[in-house]
């Protein structure tokens, strides 16, 4: 239904920002193309429970196409976007230009490793679901080599598990993956000696998910440790070469993973704009979300730097960028109307985090809690805000399954083992 | 629990024959290694549903060490064996070697392209999850890369779609993919014209489905001309690449799709023992599925070529494997206490095919079935079949919900777009 006439804009990014941006222009006289390098859009809040066999990967991915089935003004293009051309209102993308009068841009965050290559190049990240699955398929090699190894060095190193960065995504990771290793795999490998698996969680300050009270922070570290984890504070990694983690005391710790929950910075399309750039590489927006000296160009979600009223950047969660993205569409229609813009004002809806089964913090609707009311809130709250019928009935099948009987999802390897693949030769046919 | 005093049993294939031989041993004073290159079972008689998008790969995958939580007297090895050693009974694995006294050889079979090595580069083949799984997301991205498509002839070649070979995995496969493409896909891309869709079933010889009556096999063609896909006789495909089918006629069709359903044969490490091979490089067992000259070795499943009471040779069929499983453990407990053999006799519990929503045909209990009971049959006794509780019932939510709804399973793409990864540098945190 493309139409030329009509106001175009494009949306880079199927996102929580981006996806919602198009949403809220269901009904507008404009022309919508939303290009992502994928087909689908995913809900990153359970990421981590793909990294830790809790969901499968297509239990938390949706199909863009099926989100918009019936919005008639949206093209979704599954395109990667190389150039930024903000002089001539233009895009290149690896399906051709794209032009626009209004261009939101929500690419989303990537992960900062700060320069360390060494790093990178050895340790996992979870940013996507590829990522989530060789975690996943990484975690359960290393329990299934720890098995048949006889040198008791080899086999601890493998069962040593060290994420680094206490943010949400560190603390739910850790606490799932002792979960996974010591309730589920255990059972599975009657061989897998509890003594010898250790997991880690090395955080660089003196307090896990700083969004959280020092109370509410305290009461995840106890119960942290309560499920296993080791947590250390004022505890910088400085390497790791696939086989030892090297802290910034000098120590080290051997370990065939490191999960790199430690950093995350904008996506660096947005520095083609030439934008003047916050922390994190982010857009330094204004307070209508529009990117400086370009009016028609509005930045939302991880890519944007944007103070709270206490002078605080807004973190990069998914309650931000989705009302970011609802913002950003009536303010795209408000500037092709050339009506005045409005400014952005976030509504904190709260944070949650889970530890694992029964466990949880949250401070919500200023309350702080912990422990099962909290654990259920989460469990509620994220089955809830997933899309699609089918995705909110399986995970929570899944999830009540894995409650009731400590099983995990998914415990296949999907990508072969490290062992080589013989090639087949021909044979005739009979 | 490895007991080295005990006979020492290794089954190669975690596959159904590998499995089956591997419970009929549980309680036998042996000790068991199974090895394979998954650490999974595959119920590969819904592989073609992972391709056309209706399960998803975790749901008809079984970790192994699940399935034998209980078994004491057996360790599973994820390893790739590479050499059978068979004069000194032993084989070489990417994970050290093992020593045998009795060996159960159940790799399956691999897909064989007949030494056409072009075919082989640019066509799909479906045999294990990699394989579905990329079809899947060759055909999404075909349809996806279609929309967006102005030039007609292109979009056309996109949307064609042949799969070579009337088997039962050919017929069910070009019948699914057909209802995808035409039903489940047309719903999220109101762009797609139905008349630019081609789904061609090509066969070599003038019959569908071997293994059935003409009536049946007859059937099984008129049902898959009803959900639109093209069938074909005495066609055989003599070459693809990757933009277009070259049939012996001397046709061509544009496709960007060629799924090769046409020829399977004997995993070829059966070569290196020895023993004379049948049609489709398979062991010629004895009547007990022992090698010639190798009594200590049992060869079963799709590496096995052993005549039926009426002259014709077994199936490649997952109930052959099963059974032959059954037999060869219990003849591999025979043989270690020099006990008399017996030989193995195959009860053919039927066979089925579905062709869609609906539509099935069955050989079985002494009864031709078609249509609507045929299917229901078949969905009944797949669900049953299935291994693990997990999997069962979330199969059957798919299953009511595509019914229902016509939905699929898995639209999304998860290797990733054709598109370049722009390569992210570094920016300094703040």
């Amino acid at each position: 239904m493309k139409n030329d006439s009509l106001p175009q804009i494009v949306i880079i990014g199927s996102g929580f920002g981006g996806m919602t941006a198009a949403q809220t222009l269901a009904n507008a006289q404009v022309h919508i193309t939303l290009v992502d390098r994928n087909n689908y859009h995913l809900f990153t809040p359970l990421l981590y429970q793909v990294a830790t066999a809790g969901v499968s990967s297509d239990e938390i991915a949706y199909p863009v196409h099926t989100v918009f089935r019936r919005q008639k003004n949206l093209d979704f293009r599954l395109a990667d976007v190389s150039e930024i051309d903000a002089a001539n209102r233009r895009l290149v993308t690896s399906m051709g230009e794209l032009r626009y009068d209004v261009l939101i841009l929500a690419p989303g965050g990537v992960t900062n490793f700060f320069g360390e290559d060494a790093i990178e190049q050895s340790a996992f990240k979870l940013k996507n679901l590829d990522d989530a699955e060789a975690i996943r398929n990484h975690i359960l090699k290393q329990v299934e080599l720890a098995v048949q190894e006889p040198d008791p060095e080899i086999r601890r190193a493998r069962l040593t598990f060290v994420i680094t960065g206490g943010g949400p995504t560190g603390v739910e990771t850790a606490g799932a993956l002792s979960e996974l290793v010591r309730m589920v795999l255990h059972k599975d490998y009657n061989r897998l000696d509890p003594s010898e698996i250790k997991i880690l969680l090395l955080e660089a300050s003196d307090r896990l998910i700083p969004a959280f009270s020092d109370r509410l922070s305290a009461q995840a570290a106890a119960a942290l440790a309560k499920k296993g984890v080791e947590v250390r504070f004022h505890c910088p990694v400085t390497g790791f070469d696939g086989n030892q983690v090297l802290l910034k005391s000098g120590e080290t710790i051997p370990s065939r993973t490191l999960i790199w929950a430690a950093g995350v910075m904008a996506n660096l399309l947005v520095q083609q704009i030439g934008a003047p750039l916050g922390p994190q590489g982010k857009i330094k927006v204004l307070p209508t979300l529009q990117v400086p000296d370009h009016p028609e160009i509005f930045a939302i979600g991880d890519i944007a730097y944007l103070q709270d009223k206490h002078g605080q950047a807004l973190p990069m969660l998914a309650p931000v960028a989705i009302q970011q993205g609802r913002a950003a569409g009536q303010n795209a229609l408000r500037f092709l109307e050339n009506a005045p813009l409005e400014p952005f004002v976030y509504k904190d809806p709260g944070t949650l985090a889970t530890i694992g089964r029964n466990q949880a913090v949250a401070h919500i609707w200023g309350l702080q809690l912990s422990g099962f009311v909290a654990w259920l809130l989460w469990v509620v709250v994220h089955i809830f805000r997933l899309i699609g019928f089918r995705n909110r009935i399986l995970v929570m099948i899944e999830w009540i399954w894995d409650y009731l009987f400590y099983s995990g999802a998914v415990l296949i390897i999907t990508n072969g083992t490290e062992i080589e693949k013989a090639e087949p030769i021909k044979v005739a046919s009979e």
